[in-house]
């Protein structure tokens, strides 16, 4: 149930029910010679949809802008600034929890993300605890990093061992390729790898990962192994999330 | 040529010969009984895919949320503040700015938009050039109110006459529902509808506009009359586009 | 009645019988090789001082800065940026909410501010919603552009045609005259003169507005003129106040 | 000369042979039960014009807004928030500093907007280094208190001796009554009245300072004695000006 | 009884008999020669802690961080921009509220900071009014310089005369000394000072007092003198602070 | 070596060798009935200050005040919200960028501050990008969780099992009393302690964690404890700052 296809009345009655919401949150960042841009608004969308339809919990539109800040000497590259993306998420989480909304279930993409995230989270619970919304002190959040699921993860080192590195990896592009099979896209990559390095900024980054990735050979992933991934995914928060708005 | 299934090798080929890019903005608010609450995201979308297929122009990530403070009265609308929306648009315009883009084609589905962009695009301009940035003063947006367009709105206006009032369109549903044709909602719809009352706040617009109709009759929309409003958007704003980004 | 010459115990008086405000905006931007920086605040200020007079409303202090960040790059231009004239707005408006004002009647000389005001006013009712003030869901506000005024605007095409052009008009003038006989300020003015071109960052108009005038012959203006476009701006003006305040 | 009475070459061509400027800023608050609630602005601007004519110096528009939070409990009160106050200051200056002028001389009606000042001067300087601006470092503010010029202090203290108080005090409204005679305003003032008591938030100060005056007596002011006051402050802010200016 | 050193029942049980606090606030700022950096901090520190000893008052953690940025063309320095430190003051004064404390006296070591601790309490009383904080009309903010104390200053006057200067003063240096007697530091100082340049930008500082003293002589200091300071400065600052509380 | 307890002219020299810096930062938040508010800056910064010694290296000032919202729901705890303290790092760091340093070493104290750094590192690169600062494009911060040594760690579990829980930690409440053996709490502990329940808002923080510590029972700590801790970290830590200052 998309919070986009759906019509107000249709979110009240939702409403009467439930108080649950998930909201893919992605980024809009380079992936390697071989990614595409949109991949981590692209895996964390599909895997909120199917949690979604499993759990018959209302979906709300996507972030395709994350925290990416570290990617911007990359073309093509939009990031926000962390404390442009705390405003964004409070006033995504304040307008829906006037309208009722009080668990608030992250799907991520994109491990940049997280920081600001949390930040953001705590910065909201605050500031709703200012305004004068019922119930304000009952609003959580939580973040599902489909890419932690543990047999997300456990798959992904069986597939592809140190070669799923940490930034484009085979498992996002896998995932990807599930989604669009007609947007493989292939260039040369180079066998040696920059990996380990930590993250700093733009031009740093650039300049120790020439190429954008991040220790990881994307050129192993199919669209088969996406589409397990997007099941493992699909079922790991799926039971995250009944779990996560059962408990009391 | 969308940037979120692009590599970043393809935008940086893109931009040898192209700095334009268009980017959909849209909203996620209520649309009356029957309207789908991202009516305005869906139409600048789709809409903005048809233009960057008509004019191989690259099209950005879709701004789903916009400035739709007045309608948050109704369960699942979800606004961003003006003032955050100035900092998301800054941020967007600054990135793709490092990476060489100058032409800004802003497709937008919601005229609660148009005043908080403009103060965006004012703010933009005059931060760039204060950075060291190329070719700051180079940078120029336009925005392209696909509801605008001259043949549209006389389409509109033959088909629905007053009855297509000024927000929960039949003309923007029908455009919903021709890229929806499974998502056509009904409801019994009061034939008196509140119309040319000015906007102010949530609650105010709530007791003047009790189902979230403007004026508006969403029962005479058709998916035919969707695709109708599709083709003649597309067509005039590939025009607009090739112009913009032709203009010395 | 001005807000500046009365005293507190008079503005409560006042409060007993209207909670209508009218509120003068202009901006000190450049305004050709002629015309007055002050230009559209001295208009802005004169006819709302008409306004208060005819309809025996209060008037508040003017705002001299607008959003004329595209004027900077001439001499003399000042201007705040969007989000902080946003604020300015949000705290004006705040301050006598809480005196007790509901109805604010933008008196506005420029059309650079419409968009920033009617971003500013929608995140002041948001603002406003948030605080634990009586009455705050019944705050509005209007803008009235004197230049737009159905009479204003004819009187100038049939007096200039073209030659009213769109910034540094003669009508514009001509009312600063009005005002100002002693300040009727000549130059020689280039008959080529641009127009057409939209509004992007400062550099860039500069670049196509050389001489700061869009499109018009301030040369035309005269002191008999201005007084006709501030009686005519004043009468229409004034009607709309008294029904902007009247409205249930 | 006034920057708002002046053509944009007009002001090239002043900063041709001075980069200085004087800047009224007062405030909008309430001035007891006979004071005018824009007594601050008022004073500052009138002297300021004065000083202009006697050093032939540029004056900018006036700030009519200042920092008078503490006085919002009185009807007619409008402060901007501190915050609010450093970004209006800052877009003022950085855009004078971008056409070239380079000495700020804030001529001030208010005691309560010299701490917010000073910290917008600091925040300014430092904002400027940052940008592209030739000679940013060579920026300079000062702050000139009208009422505490020394002949200005000893006349207040002479006529008045300790009814002179600290706000609404008879100096400053015998100045207001000797620009506008005919706006004379009474009231049965209580002759015992609050003083010495320090300023925490509105509703305190309102608690504390019942009508508004701070120990003070407004009743003695005549518009004989605002012309002495204006002239002493005329005299002693010229040289101040010219000093400033001078210095290397 | 420092915060830092309590736990939270202790503060509980305080704030049963006492709504009373005492901050230290400091800067991080060159001071001369042979001044230690955190001089302003040091002393503020100190002395807040010898009057919470006085008077058995709660004191808080010292705010090493003020407003230095004039004195940041000198290696060491850290400065916070005014608008930063108003929503440190603000956060730190709205968590003590919430917790109950009503009285914050601030003991100030360095004059740069008053302008901007003003404008953020006048700010912080406002915030405070519009959250539901039980009380909020009762919170005060007092500073308290230590420097400016009437028995210091005189001594530091009849010990030093000129040479006390403004800057890296004999006693501030004295009082460090009195804290830190082993890193009490010596280098050849120009017997030329500088002295009663006003205070721009960063660089403009260093260009007229090239070793950073302001018309000093910190030679002079002695840490004798030191603990004099200290004792005249918490003997007289215990009266305030006890003053401060009590008043109604 | 303290940048406190130093002289500008001995920074300008440790910078012609080194560029490395050390930061503590903690928090001010209630740490259960027997653990010290200043618990978090106490911990980090007592082991800065080993690590400085131990490598030679500067120790900047402690930051008291971290990212403690969920904890505001008991007496004394101080925050900063995650935007204000995003500024406060960006000051701070771009302080010491503009005298020279790169490489910032954080020795942190508590978990919750991590995501906020984290964030305000990025936006700190950023921003000292768009700046003219040399070498901005080499500035580097690492975190370092003292806690989170391995040996630290490690230990904690020997000593204490389940019983160090999360928060209000047996191991830090040693160190603590290592420092301060003196101040050794203590209190009837409740043998149940809720464990394992996710971080929300203060107000629900509270409910969950009655007494304030999380699975903890810091009864077990004591001084000797502590030192080993401080030896563990200090050892572990000096390491990781060579490594990181060494890293080309
Ligand atoms: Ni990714
Ligand atoms: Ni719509
Ligand atoms: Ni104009
Ligand atoms: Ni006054
Ligand atoms: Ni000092
Ligand atoms: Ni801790």
């Amino acid at each position: 149930m998309l919070l986009q296809l759906s019509t107000w009345p249709e979110v009240e009655n939702y409403l009467s029910y439930s108080t649950g919401i998930i909201i893919p949150i992605g980024s809009t960042e380079q992936h390697g010679p071989t990614g595409l841009i949109g991949t981590d608004a692209i895996c964390a969308e599909v895997i909120a949809k199917g949690v979604g339809e499993a759990t018959a919990a209302m979906v709300g539109p996507t972030l395709h802008l994350g925290m990416a800040l570290h990617h911007t000497a990359f073309s093509g590259t939009i990031s926000l600034r962390p404390s442009t993306l705390i405003q964004v998420v409070m006033d995504y989480i304040t307008c829906l929890a006037v309208s009722g909304f009080r668990r608030f279930f992250w799907i991520n993409g994109h491990g940049g993300n997280i920081a600001t995230l949390k930040a953001a989270f705590a910065e909201t619970y605050y500031h709703l605890a200012n305004l004068n919304i019922p119930h304000a002190d009952e609003i959580r959040c939580e973040i599902a990093n489909w890419f932690m699921c543990r047999e997300v993860y456990q798959l992904a080192k069986k597939l592809y061992g140190d070669q799923e590195g940490s930034h484009a990896t085979p498992s996002e592009v896998a995932l990807t390729q599930f989604v669009y099979p007609d947007l493989i896209k292939t260039a040369t990559l180079d066998t040696q790898v920059a990996s380990g390095y930590p993250i700093y900024g733009a031009a740093d980054f650039r300049r120790h990962y020439p190429d954008g990735r991040m220790g990881s050979n994307p050129a192993l992933a199919t669209p088969e192994q996406g589409q397990q991934f997007y099941q493992l995914a699909v079922k790991e928060l799926s039971n995250s999330y009944l779990e996560f708005i059962a408990k009391a």
